[in-house]
């Protein structure tokens, strides 16, 4: 009988195949007494068993192919720095002789504590940080069995769907180039690393399918549907039929998206658009060329802090810009300076007071940089000198006030300066642009055209803040509306406010990447796109199939119309 | 010598006079083992004593003006619930028997435990239930150690200012009527009991003065600065020749602005202007009567929810109300449904679901209210019923959508007939408004006036949200600007709106009621100003001492400014 389990979809695709389980079962510790003369002899086996599981990652480390992607190569660069750490060193050796008990009791007693100091944080973040320390100490708990390394034969894994309780940085690492089919997990959630390895791989994936292993045996045919987050089980024939024709769907809408990837973008009746994409890690470039992009209109830099103990030096910053940049060969690239705060948490080492009773409305973005600028300082160093190297474009994050602006012009003049006296290139006419994410920034929006030479919409604040919605709190995310007249209102004013003093604006924000909203932005007069790279061809698509008469008086009226249903409705004529 | 000390001010005004210093010392509690045949004997002891701090409760309560403020008083109810709360009635009784202790011992235990539970809440008013734990605490101690009831001789305060920790509840109410000349506190906030009594009164005070009494002796002079959150001991003459001064200009300013009282509100060259009141609790009516106000133009009702157990019924809130309107003898009174959520906590028993990470951007206000439409729909009723007796308006605040006002409009209807049905009285023609205070509103305000009678703005969360700036976040609130651009045009955006639909439009936010704004916000095209009863004839004086002419262009002229000092110079120009 076939049944169907329901998760979260983490990555988009059908797969149809065999299930291949991987158990990373729990050790069972008992506690043992151990005589005093025998301590030293269990210190020396745990020390031995650290030892180890240092070789063992160190391996992984350095077998991992090069474009792995750089943050589960940090995580497993964090876990090394675990082995390092004296809470999973001293401590349980502290624990050995206080209990004089084995090594694996004393570091299952370890572990318990640190993770109860966890369990009292609620931030997502830290919470994945408790799964790393319990994945080292599995490690180390295996190797003090003696069980051999990994359970892993990814060999054997090929033109399978792989389902396990979660999936370790080290497993992910292990998996990347056996044509695996599809992840199903028991845990995790829309960034755990089984999800960014499948979104990087390009395959179907579901997270939080709680228990799914007491229902599925291995061999079994499994349909995994990644966009609605739902596995179907030994599936009939009927089934088999609609989710083979699905796939063969996807493949053939995939087959005609590809053959846009060399072809311009400009509407039918020959509006030219720019079209870019958005990344967040260097290794996206990968991506970027895979669907013909040419630029890059948002670079994150958040990932230069993830993960790791202190904050990256201007060598790291110049040579994650660098690599981009020379990628693209000529294509320009917009680096947005560091976005902390909010959702995307503060570390207490680079910032010691108080987040405040609303993150969201506090010490974020380049209000932490211009408070912090130790921390700032070396990334507008680095972005400079890569400036020399192509069409390096800087972009300045939750601008909220004038003051904000001259700070930042000052600070970049000083640096200038500096590089200056150093002889140190950079182009000195690099373009200097803000985010419109704040809603005073887009009201005033002909006031600050003046001061900068780009704009940049982004819509996810944008829409957060003139709705006073936290679209994260499931409470009142339902009146989270990109089409709220409002919203749409203080977009048009900012395009219409550039386009008057002639500088460029593009809108970056997640609302450019969905497809529903590609014409209305047109007819609000956007001309420049940057999305992510999964919806860069989709985009293209319709922008290529759009014509631009009567498209912004069909938008404007929407502008006046107040009904969601009617404006919902007038939006799906335009896109009719 | 003369020395300063510095704290918060939190009640305007100058004092000059002797110090009566209060101490509620703590009391020292030791454990006594006693035998078992003695626990029943101490049981009653405890017993007695709380039956005798009811006693002492009850007759406060009793002996209270009727004029004090409401939250007060609450304030003492709840500390008689607590005296029957197994918390405290039940549970130091197991701790005697279990201990086998004296009661003191026992209920110090108790308390420990429980302060220990508030200090984990970081909430302010979380926490301001802690203390009255401990006032309620103290009075039992105080009981069993056979000391009188209070150091209070409120007699021999008359013409003194009172030194003291902090004020309970119970010493507020003894305190009211007898000729204090300020209060200073080692403890307490804006909100703590001695503030509120302090403004109440109408005489200055500053808390937060901590160690005050290590400084200061019974008797000393002292110069009391509420405006600076100053006091001066044992001044000079020179000081005291100053500060008699400042007294007296004080006092000449108060006497002319009460000449104002009986003059109509009207610029110099005759356009007239309307001008109410914000009252918080019932009891401020006389406030406005003092002023001379005609009409209160916001009228908060979250008092009603203060410091109780359940939420209050439709006839207390008919009470408050109709007290009110009838009050004014056919002034206008807009009532805005409940505000709460942010700032001004969610109880649990309101609304049990997480606050969620930003809770500015939360449920709150408009929001809770349809999602908890037990704790709305009494209070709907209430304002349609005291609608029938005179000139009311009712205002949603917090309203983000139009989906928001349909919803509204509904709950209405369905009341108006569950009234019609029942013969009960209520005006149907009673207007309904909104506040502009969510960025999308003042930036529709097209087509929200449409939709309703009347809209008034509300400042602090609009420029909290445009400009994304939590003010009460001591980081980031450098940045909360009133006379940012983007704040201006949604202002004038939501004036010009509502002008040209004939829909007034007021300001009830602090802007309004801050005297260097007044001339700007005059020249922005505001005709109806409604603000605190102490800014009221400030705020009247200069209204009567502007002129109209050219004011619109010059505010307009700041509207395109983006500098800050500019704005800041062509202000100051405009209030010469």
């Amino acid at each position: 009988m076939s049944f169907t389990l329901h998760g979260l979809g983490v990555s988009k695709g059908i797969a149809i195949g065999k299930v291949h389980i991987i158990r990373h079962d729990q050790i069972e510790v008992s506690e043992y007494t151990l005589s005093k003369h025998n301590l030293e002899e269990e210190v020396s086996r745990f020390e031995k068993a650290l030892a180890i599981a240092r070789q063992q990652l160190l391996q992984i480390r350095d077998k991992a192919p090069k474009d792995t992607a750089v943050d589960i190569a940090a995580i497993i660069e964090a876990h090394l720095l675990m082995l390092d750490d004296s809470l999973l060193t001293r401590a349980p050796i502290e624990l050995i002789h206080q209990h004089q008990c084995n090594a694996e009791w004393a570091l299952k007693l370890q572990c318990e504590s640190l993770v109860q100091i966890f369990d009292k944080m609620e931030d997502p973040y830290l919470s994945a940080r408790k799964s790393d320390v319990e994945q080292v100490v599995m490690r180390i708990q295996r190797i003090l069995r003696g069980y051999a390394e990994t359970a892993l034969e990814p060999e054997n894994m090929a033109n399978m769907i792989i389902l396990a309780d979660d999936l370790s940085p080290a497993d992910t690492v292990l998996m990347q180039h056996h044509g695996i089919l599809a992840f199903i997990t028991e845990y995790g959630g829309m960034t755990s690393h089984t999800a960014i390895l499948a979104r990087s791989l390009g395959i179907p994936a579901i997270v939080g399918l709680r228990r799914a292993r007491a229902y599925i045996q291995s061999d079994d045919i499994l349909v995994v549907d990644g966009f609605q987050g739902m596995i179907l089980a030994e599936p009939d024939e009927r089934s088999l039929r609609y989710y083979r024709m699905r796939q063969r769907e996807e493949k053939r809408q995939r087959a005609a998206l590809n053959k846009l990837k060399n072809s311009p973008t400009m509407t039918r009746d020959g509006t030219p658009i720019t079209l870019h994409v958005n990344i967040e890690f260097p290794e996206d470039v990968t991506a970027v060329k895979r669907v013909g992009g040419e630029g890059i209109g948002l670079y994150r830099t958040e990932f230069l802090f993830m993960n790791r103990q202190q904050p990256p030096d201007e060598e790291e910053h110049f040579e994650a810009y660098s690599r981009v940049v020379r990628a693209l060969k000529g294509g320009s690239v917009t680096i947005r300076t560091l976005d902390l705060g909010a959702d995307k948490p503060i570390d207490s080492r680079f910032y010691d007071g108080s987040v405040g009773a609303n993150p969201a409305l506090g010490l974020r973005a380049i209000r932490l940089c211009l408070k912090n600028q130790k921390l700032f300082k070396p990334q507008l160093r680095a972005i400079l000198r890569a400036s020399a190297l192509g069409q390096v474009r800087m972009m300045i994050p939750m601008v909220c006030s004038f003051q904000e602006l001259v700070q930042v012009h000052n600070l970049m003049e000083e640096i200038r300066d500096e590089l200056r006296n150093k002889s140190i290139k950079f182009n000195s006419q690099m373009p200097f642009g803000v985010m419109v994410e704040v809603p005073a920034m887009a009201i005033c929006s002909d006031l600050i055209a003046s001061y900068v030479d780009f704009l940049s919409i982004g819509t996810n604040d944008l829409i957060q803040y003139t709705l006073a919605i936290d679209r994260g709190n499931d409470a009142v995310n339902y009146l989270y509306d990109p089409l709220h007249p409002a919203v749409l209102r203080l977009i048009k004013m900012s395009i219409d406010a550039a386009v008057k003093v002639d500088k460029p604006i593009s809108m970056c924000g997640e609302m450019a990447s969905d497809s529903r909203y590609v014409r209305l932005l047109l007819g609000l007069g956007l001309r420049y796109f940057s999305v992510n790279p999964e919806a860069f061809l989709e985009v293209k698509q319709i922008i290529n199939n759009s014509d631009m008469k009567g498209l912004s008086q069909r938008t404007n009226e929407i502008l006046q119309t107040s009904s969601p249903t009617e404006i919902t409705e007038r939006l799906e004529a335009i896109n009719a």
